[in-house]
């Protein structure tokens, strides 16, 4: 029986999620791929503590040369994070003509253009399916099954602590500081929570959607990112009067030769199956010229769902080791020849409908002045609501506007929040009801 | 670039979404694989039905062995359908040394051994992710990312018709024979719907994916299958005010060296996403010891996302035959000398909840004679209904029970069935509760 031999670099939370896989699955493992997959190194610069897992002594090493410059290693698991020193072992063990499988997707966002290409040059494979939605088998349907549709647009639910915490919010209907403070104690929320809440981290998943469904290299840069701080229980208590949820949706949108690419918070109808995607679960929505809608719902993090796709990789990566001259399907999904720069369109000139929560004095004149500003940016109205006034208090009045332009409506925003009746600055969350 | 070329059998419905996904994606498929995958020739009984689609004539065949027995041929797509001559065509293609993808779940589920064990002999694949959750890559996930997995169950929602006419049950309280003529109507059912009504279809597929999930050979016949023709309006309304809804469910499970396989209308708690899965959407839901819950979900039928399925088929193989040798993955995910011959637990024995309806005269003593025999059965009660009584008429009588052994519900129920209270047969609907 072939045997084919990895290598990991990083003994954190997701390692040891590896370590116990190869353990536990050893024989079907075997079962499935017909081959010898061992674990032969693993690498951390902490290799005392212990993990709640037995690994032969001999196989710790604390110097990631002795993973990255190994003849014997076949494939390099990266599971350190972050940007340095993941990079350059990264790109060490493609130079070293070693295929890697990595779950990091700040690295592959910020710096994928240059490590696909190392790895095209080397002739060796970069798989990724732990980076995006956990153990979600969603690169592997882009990049294989799914691969004969033109994909029209993605949709994703792409951060586990987001979700969580909107959950919660909408479930109990408290703030979003007093959820989150939960959050960490419980652990589904780091100390600082900053990459998770203001959407960076979906904004890196929904980087490498873009760039597999459109064939297009995109700058992370371009993505618009709002997380989700600024919600408040009101706004979450009138998605739902409106039969709406609020998610943190990464959409990612191909029309005309451009592409839209962009994370925030989006009320969609609470009747959609992405709706229905509660807590740390994460979900991918694709729509396919030829297979239409299909979503892909499961676990978006954790030790054991990530260490599934990492394994997965690793096992389709010895599949094809194996079976003969590798790389067999291309890093992103398309031969590099044909991966365009497609333009991000600016967000300012995406169309969409929008939730509008203007808190103003309760006087006379108001909603005539409102919607007269409102009017001269060509937003028209689609549903108003003012709930019961109380007396003396700042009084919400919530639009739902029809199709407008997002540059229009930060003007004529603008515009309203001048008004000396205007309490407090206006909330905007945008719609996503199109979705067949 | 190398050219793969592809021979097709049946121009049928789906052979023309192949047909016209060759033409339309023909740029993409180039993008994405690298490769020159041409559709090199289609044979039919007919070829002179407008499909409307063009054809270059000289692809046209009604000769089915100008494929299977063309040199210049790589992958033999099957879109016959049925038993034979699907079954010796696909067999002869493999002898030829041709790889094959189908979307004949029926043949597989009944020949597929003796298929995957030809291919093996020859050295190709035999690739069918079309012939279950149509559009949906559930197939390729079993078998590529999700395949570190030790799979616990699988649940599907794998016939479109069945999935349309319950929902519009649901929807609308009608009669099942009122809403499956109008599905006819409609294109939804067949004029002959046993295969799909009668819940065949669904087990075919679910044959399909017990061996890809648990590794077994599995004997189609040992399927207990239930259709969904006898269910009735009452049931499905007092499924929900339980907070129910009624699928035709495809379940498999894996435990203590036996599996189970079955299909039959289940009750699921309305909030479960598969319970959202409506109209003539599919969905599977596979549990696995490291990723846990996935869910994938999709058109499960149709022209269009079945061939989405065959052409990801085709570009797999394409790529694969580019990179080397083959075959890369074994047909059912395992390999041959790993493929076990686990028992199928019979029905009796199975262990599960049950919706029971009783349908009585109204008269004092019922309920106690009733809950004595359950009680003798060792079935104990979770929950009664009795709604309110309409004089003269018969009543009916609900119970959910706690998990009790098939055997004893049958055998209480044809106890029970003999009172002299008892006006109808009683109904039985399995439930599915204990998902996380």
């Amino acid at each position: 029986m072939k045997q084919i031999k990895v290598g990991l670099l990083g003994f954190g939370t997701i390692g040891t999620g590896v370590v116990r896989l190869f353990q536990n699955n050893f024989d079907l493992i075997k079962d499935r791929t017909g081959l010898d997959i061992v674990l032969a190194r693993i690498a951390d610069l902490d290799i005392t503590t212990d993990r709640g897992v037995q690994v032969d002594a001999a196989l710790l090493t604390s110097d990631a040369h002795a993973v990255l410059d190994a003849e014997d290693i076949d494939i390099v698991i990266e599971l350190i994070g972050g940007y340095e020193p993941a990079r350059s072992f990264v790109l060490r063990a493609i130079e070293n003509g070693k295929h890697v499988v990595t779950a990091n997707k700040a690295l592959l966002a910020l710096h994928g253009e240059e490590i696909f290409a190392a790895a095209d040059r080397n002739q060796v494979e970069v798989m990724y399916e732990a980076s995006v939605g956990g153990g979600i088998p969603i690169i592997t349907s882009l990049k294989e099954n799914l691969c004969a549709n033109r994909f029209l647009e993605v949709f994703g639910i792409l951060n586990g602590t987001c979700n969580y915490i909107l959950t919660r919010m909408t479930d109990e209907g408290e703030e979003f500081a007093t959820i989150l403070k939960d959050a960490q104690r419980a652990g589904y929320a780091e100390a600082d929570p900053t990459f998770d809440v203001e959407g960076i981290d979906a904004a890196h998943k929904l980087a490498l959607l873009v760039s597999l469904c459109f064939g297009t290299r995109i700058d992370f840069n371009a993505i618009y990112t709002e997380g989700i701080s600024s919600l408040t229980p009101l706004d979450i208590q009138f998605a739902k009067d409106f039969g709406f949820k609020i998610k943190l949706l990464a959409i990612g949108k191909h029309e005309n030769g451009s592409i839209e690419a962009r994370v925030h918070p989006t009320m969609i109808p609470e009747k959609y199956p992405l709706a229905e995607v509660d807590g740390a679960f994460n979900a991918v929505r694709v729509n396919g010229d030829f297979v239409g809608p299909v979503m892909l719902y499961g676990q978006g993090a954790g030790m054991d769902a990530t260490a599934s796709a990492v394994m997965g990789d690793v096992m389709s990566l010895a599949r094809s080791i194996n079976a003969g001259r590798l790389p067999r399907t291309p890093g992103l999904g398309h031969v590099d020849a044909a991966i365009k720069e497609l333009p991000v369109k600016p967000m300012d000139e995406v169309v969409g409908q929008y939730y509008l929560r203007f808190t103003t004095t309760d006087r006379p004149g108001v909603l005539a002045k409102i919607s007269g500003v409102l009017g001269r940016y060509d937003i028209s109205i689609a549903s108003m609501v003012q709930p019961e006034r109380h007396a003396a208090e700042a009084v919400p009045i919530v639009f739902m506007t029809h199709e407008a332009v997002e540059m229009n409506v930060r003007k004529a925003l603008e515009e309203i929040d001048q008004f000396d009746f205007i309490r407090e600055k206006t909330h905007l969350i945008r719609v996503e009801a199109s979705l067949d």
